[in-house]
């Protein structure tokens, strides 16, 4: 591995795939200092998109000739693509030549070639799909939003570790207030896995502040919200949808009449400011946690600002290690359950 | 029965008790015909709320010695508080004396004693909390929204049918479109109990338009949403969540200076007008489906708009008289599906 910090691009996924990857990209490259990118794709269709630009060396492209479809199977990706700009984007992280990869391609595909590629860390069960959403405070971190379906209580608790590692690391919280999502905050309520995981929380060494509602997510009492892949996906997926439903209602009542519209010239500056504090592709950036490498999804329909956000957090995440400070944590975690199963 | 449509209100139930529910019932008068109403719980605090108002004899006390506890264990107010506004309301919704009850207080309380008290429709076999959500279109029913945490394939096909009706009665719908929560489009994803729903759904007479995600509950395209009470209700307090959060976000730009106060003030008209249109009480009172008679449950911090929103619910079900359609329409999507697996 080179001393210089690399970071590889499947610049064929996603939506929009490079018309989108490669602008981010270079924009990236404008925005940063000694961080080199790789560009993993077809070169006859890369090298035009970046004309001669090169950054000092900080910019190459790394041939790869199959793709994933947004809508292939992942079994079917991982054994029929190995030439993919997915695959070849891992492969380089396994092999050391990047730090870490950033993908805007299929979910389903992106799990299972970085768990077949780069192998879950040690006491590591599942990976897990974490990002960071906008609070009344600051963000909160949720996981996992989709890459488990059905989920132990001990699968929720590596979540929770791991979870609050990682808001520990980047949030730079001395110890992340890590919370279980259930439907009441009453101790009866709930299914037989998150009580289970209750108790595994409960008596752990996290900061664990017990049950949590869906509303918490976004109200910044708690910086770790932990549950299964399926609520969290839901609950991820509903709020975008209310985000959605509000900012087309604003913009029709702003211009119902030229009064309103009038207003709303007026209201412009505030109203682009609301927008941008809660610009969903300012939070761009899922995790895949629990692998021993850094593997970073975007949202598959990113713009240029968005996937520019995945690569900024793929930067954070070398930075501070992450895999190897989630390790230590669930190790020692485990540890001291050990100890305390022993006493 | 009387002649006169009658709907009993837990007077004392909620976290404000007789001080909202008193307000909301006279004002639900005011604005209503025909219509009477039971204050169920302790006259010495009703009577002076309501001092010598009866709107001709529309409005009456029905005396209760008890209350059900707003974090009261479900099992011990069915036990213990057979004189409590709650089941007492019920009990009078199961003697006939009145055709539906409305309570703000202690969801699993409520579900319970009903449960008990009316008994299930024949063919049902757990109720389902349901309610409307606006939507970009107009609005859309969820449910289940907590009544049940683990819930069967036959259990969310239910729910659907239930569902369907009531957005057919309520919403004047000819064929409401129903959709499956998921967290993907694609078949492969989901969990067991989901996929064998869409199977059952997917063979039904109802307008099923397959799997929808978390977003589409606020996109308009699909009248119905179905998933467990789990997932619905985490969903539906992460919609609260986020637009609280958004509220807050608007509030704070528009405060921060005199200059943005003052564009503030002249997007007050429309600012107002949104907050309105998105306004949750006006979205308040869910209603419990599949029991033999009609209960409404408000939200429990509901303020005086928000509960007489919920009797208006109650009021439309009875007109509709929602349990017997939806025993109707069971019996045929059930016979329908016993036909098909005969053939």
């Amino acid at each position: 591995m080179g001393e210089q910090l690399t970071i590889a691009l499947d610049a064929m996924g996603g939506d929009h795939g490079p018309q989108v990857i490669v602008p981010a990209a270079l924009n990236f490259l404008r925005a940063t200092q000694g961080i080199r990118l790789i560009l993993v794709g077809k070169p006859d269709v890369l090298a035009p998109l970046i004309k001669d630009q090169n950054f000092q060396g900080r910019l190459m492209i790394h041939p790869a000739s199959q793709e994933v479809a947004m809508d292939e199977l992942p079994s079917k990706a991982l054994r029929l693509k190995k030439d993919s700009s997915m695959r070849v984007a891992i492969d380089l992280v396994k092999s050391g030549e990047a730090h870490a990869c950033v993908s805007a391609g299929n979910t389903g595909a992106l799990m299972a070639i970085a768990r077949f590629v780069l192998k879950m860390l040690p006491l590591v069960d599942r990976p897990a799909i974490i990002t960071a959403v906008p609070s009344l405070t600051g963000s909160t971190h949720v996981l996992d939003l989709g890459a488990n379906v059905d989920c132990t209580a001990a699968h929720l608790f590596q979540f929770a570790v791991m979870g609050s590692e990682l808001a520990r690391a980047i949030g730079g919280l001395d110890s992340p207030k890590v919370g279980l999502l259930n439907i009441g905050a009453e101790e009866i309520k709930g299914n037989e896995q998150v009580k289970q995981a209750h108790e595994l929380l409960a008596r752990s060494a996290l900061n664990y502040v017990g049950y949590v509602e869906g509303d918490d997510i976004y109200l910044g009492d708690v910086d770790v919200v932990v549950t299964d892949g399926f609520v969290g996906n839901v609950a991820l997926k509903s709020s975008e949808g209310v985000a959605k439903l509000v900012r087309q209602m604003l913009q029709h009542n702003f211009q119902r009449n030229w009064f309103t519209r009038l207003s709303g010239l007026a209201a412009l500056p505030i109203l682009k400011r609301f927008s941008r504090t809660f610009d969903p592709r300012r939070y761009n950036g899922a995790s895949l946690l629990g692998l021993r490498g850094i593997v970073i999804k975007s949202h598959g329909g990113a713009d240029v600002l968005a996937f520019e956000n995945a690569i900024h957090i793929a930067e954070k995440e070398i930075h501070y290690n992450i895999p190897k400070r989630i390790a230590q944590q669930v190790q020692s975690q485990l540890d001291a359950e050990r100890q305390r199963a022993e006493v």
